[in-house]
């Protein structure tokens, strides 16, 4: 259900116009030198220079406000203004106007949910419009630490919906829990820093009155990772780092820039375009997600073929602990010096302190782009080619495999058509795949397909790629394995238990791929939903070292999300 | 002193003929799966299968023999038979008949010498030719001890020749000590386990007679890592993992291969080689030094631009520590799951447990390959070429800019023409270097090339970056940074104390390098020598968590090598 959703709110990122204000760019100083390092921050920074206080510069508006719910859905994915309606000829529309379906009728997509899922638009169940804001658990906090947050001048909220915006991520529990009824636990007040050093005074206040902290960040988490534990019998922040949200440097010598963790990912992209650069990571969840929930959730992105994952791109780390500031003196892709402690903080999903700074690797805009499509008589096929193209290690920078289920629900997407001639092409085309091609329509499956780089590799690349395609009947090897992404939904009409059949159906298949060697991969953690499957896959001894490294940083839990361990 | 040796022994790996036997391949049993899993260990692993239990199959012997005195250096880098000499012409010569300069005389290397370190051949310093046995501490060992481990089988020595071989590295300062007097500590035996399940009980031994214990690989070190420490009053225990140097199976489906950590890097080459595969990791030491010294050093080597470094390498580890084994219960790539532990093991040095198996990626042998050199006016406009080609992001698989220092000494390397016609040959390319260019011999300088792959894509790749090199004038980025390699030799007649003076240098060095925000990269480690440099580099926070990983894992400091921390 909430995948669905996801893959709609994928399509592109929203339109607003930047904000003008001009970027630290630095270049040219360290002319002649042998080894990237990093500029001397204290150059450039002005860490005191927090918004509260009034920084030189104009700070950029991020595209999500501070109050979420002015453009967010209380109780879904995506924007308010973006959703699936159906219209009084009763087809299906999607509404608002940010992505390419926007404003779109999908005239076939009733008759798929009709034959898929055995849905129907007599049987609707209505979820509750709004908050109910007297459901909502009530704010306990003490006094005293109020006074002493009073005083730094640091923004904060109690108030109900922006207490439960930042009680869940996306998982389909906590969405249904939304639509149904309400969580136990909440957090009792949300802070908004405006710098790391906002985030040290709230560390310092927390660990002063033993309170507990959950680090948000742009709350896409399918983990359960922002869930308050339900027994916390201490005030419970939510540590939103939304407005830590600026690019305070960029180093067009060395190609890195350092940036603010909360930054979400359609602005950090936007930004860094109208300098001409990019830094390639584009997890399916960037429109939302943020720079510091990639690092401390360890995230992969689509393209990562070419870029890398979090961890290839992170040239250095701040990170505010109970027990101090974790960072490494020095701005340098690579040290053999003992074990990398970046290695420590990613993956660490909040347990052992906020992260608020990241100096990241950007490149130019890649000159050229192209999307491209292969089709397959069927799914093995289609298997054999990407690994063929993996072992002649020529993957694009980005390649997906799709089947026919999901090849089948893109079709039931497709928006009516604005002219006879397209559909005539379009019938054509089909005509020329099922029947020409003789492949079966309800066995082929497509790999899409997407180029970057200059012009003319770009083209290069196309053509080694579709010669291996033009083949696509060599099994050979794979070499760095294959991300599998389900999308699952099912028609709940009539069961009692909708969330316990699906979590069954998550744990099984969850299961079976552990027992065929798998892992769970990709940009979305462990939380508290995928704990028991952690401990298995890292024997007692690795589990023991990481809860070693989290009693020293954290000794009273006040980072007490309780995911990972 | 050493750098000059390490240069020449770096030249080419020996060429004994590799011993006959089978290797386990396995390939087509996952056929049609999508994501790269493991096999299944135990369908193609037997681990009670050591060498001692007499295996199946018969081992392959290793290039280097357990008595390691038996064809290397006592007091010096490499092969007994391969050392520079002068003749009685007064002209160099290097013996043996292991690389390519092997039996040549070196006409211009005297000169050199004479011209730019102000040596001379009538100032010799004799240093002893053998080991005197009676200058050896005697070697401790608590007689039950001796009697559990007589009881496992497991091999081991107690003769002051094994040990002295195993109580350093190549470090300057070491290889001093044993050409001028003795290390006051080394360790009281060597045991050589046979797989990892001998070293399970090595360290259970340990554990139970409060033994220190100091893994001992290829015994490359040069960060005074395998140093025994001179207070240490515990018996200590050279664990030497050479004889655990078989590669248990090659998975062709998934291109993996798992190894055991004490294979030295020429053997693993070649071995794989035979079935037409390598893992393309690099280090300058890879003739001597092992796979499990990578991986606990979190080695780099010199075709990283391709392969990557050893932590892009390796999909699976497992360590023995006092706490029991460490590994992952799955075989892929990546997971997103917490903090990745294999990085808390890679850089380690030895202070956690024993590296025993590795799963490592490997590919096919490169199709083709092509070395080259372009020559540039001075440093500064080769630095520029260089960043040029890193901003391009065409580097090739190794790419070296080599100084006017480096570049005359190369040239003092040069050995007799073997006829008038190549010399006249030589002497045009200088002239036209030199004189037709306006090259000033005294400044150019040389970036040498490798380039792989097959070979269409070599020549195109090679024709790119001839193109950058054409120009040479443009100055632009670095994307991740450039490994500097010092060499570094001094004339050492008339100083009291030389090893001071070099320390002396090579501390401020090293602090310079700091001061600059630039890093110790590459596989040369921390070590005991550069510990404060570790500790300035990544935070008392960062230190802390180190530190609490040792304490959980070894609280009773048996892996006492005292590196890192």
């Amino acid at each position: 259900m909430a995948a669905a959703a996801e893959a709609a709110a994928g399509s592109g990122p929203g339109s607003q116009p930047p904000a003008q204000r001009r970027l630290r760019i630095l270049s040219g100083h360290l002319q002649g030198s042998p080894a990237s390092r990093a500029p001397e921050a204290e150059r450039f920074l002005s860490p005191s220079q927090c918004r509260a206080g009034g920084a030189a510069e104009q700070p950029v508006a991020s595209t999500i406000p501070k109050k979420r719910q002015e453009i967010l859905k209380w109780n879904g994915w995506g924007y308010n203004d973006s959703k699936f309606i159906f219209n009084k000829k009763g087809q299906a529309e999607f509404t608002g106007k940010r992505y390419r379906l926007s404003g779109m009728v999908l005239p076939v997509l009733k008759e798929w949910m009709e034959k898929t899922l055995g849905a129907s638009l007599e049987h609707k169940i209505t979820s509750r419009a709004f908050l109910n804001t007297s459901d909502v658990p009530p704010s306990i906090v003490n006094e005293e630490f109020l006074q002493d947050l009073r005083a730094t001048k640091i923004s904060y909220s109690q108030e109900a919906e922006d207490r439960v915006f930042r009680a869940h991520g996306h998982c389909l529990h906590e969405i249904f829990v939304l639509r149904e009824g309400m969580f136990k636990r909440i957090p009792d007040i949300v802070i908004w820093p405006g710098c790391h050093d906002d985030v040290v005074k709230i560390v310092e206040l927390a660990c002063k009155h033993n309170l507990c902290i959950i680090p948000f960040g742009g709350g896409t988490s399918v983990s359960s990772a922002l869930e308050c534990p339900a027994d916390e019998r201490r005030t419970i922040v939510s540590l939103d780092t939304s407005q830590m949200n600026q690019i305070l440097w960029i180093d067009e010598k060395n190609l890195t820039a350092h940036i603010e963790a909360g930054i979400i990912g359609q602005d950090l992209e936007r930004q860094l375009g109208e300098s001409g650069y990019c830094t390639g990571h584009e997890p399916d969840s960037m429109e939302f997600s943020s720079l510091g929930g990639w690092v401390a959730t360890r995230a992969s992105g689509m393209k990562k073929n070419i870029y890398g994952n979090i961890e290839d791109l992170v040239v250095h780390i701040k990170m505010v602990t109970p027990r101090g500031v974790i960072e490494k003196s020095c701005q340098v892709p690579r040290m053999s010096t003992g074990p990398d402690i970046h290695h420590f903080i990613m993956g660490s999903e909040g347990t052992l302190g906020v992260v608020t700074e990241v100096t990241i690797k950007i490149r130019p805009i890649p000159e050229y782009q192209k999307y491209g499509s292969v089709v397959f008589p069927n799914f093995e096929r289609g298997v054999a080619c990407l690994r063929e193209i993996a072992k002649q290690r020529c993957a694009p920078a980005s390649i997906r495999l799709v089947d026919n289920a999901q090849f089948q629900f893109g079709h039931a997407l497709k928006p009516q058509v604005a002219s006879i001639f397209t559909s005539f092409l379009d019938g054509l085309k089909k005509f020329y795949i099922t029947k020409f091609k003789g492949f079966d329509p309800n066995e082929l499956c497509v790999a899409t397909l997407l180029f970057e780089g200059d012009r003319e590799k770009v083209l290069q690349h196309e053509k080694q790629v579709y010669d291996i395609a033009a083949k696509f009947g060599v099994t050979q090897t794979y070499d760095a394995g294959a991300c599998v992404y389900f999308y699952f939904a099912f028609n709940y009409r009539g069961i009692s238990d909708p969330i316990h059949v699906y979590e069954q159906i998550e744990t099984a298949a969850r299961e079976e791929i552990l027992a065929n060697g798998g892992s769970l991969s990709h940009h979305h953690g462990v939380g508290k939903l995928r704990k028991q499957w952690m401990k298995e896959s890292i024997s007692d001894v690795g589990l023991g070292m990481l809860k070693s490294v989290k009693e020293y940083v954290d000794p009273n839990n006040i980072f007490g999300n309780r995911n990972l361990l």
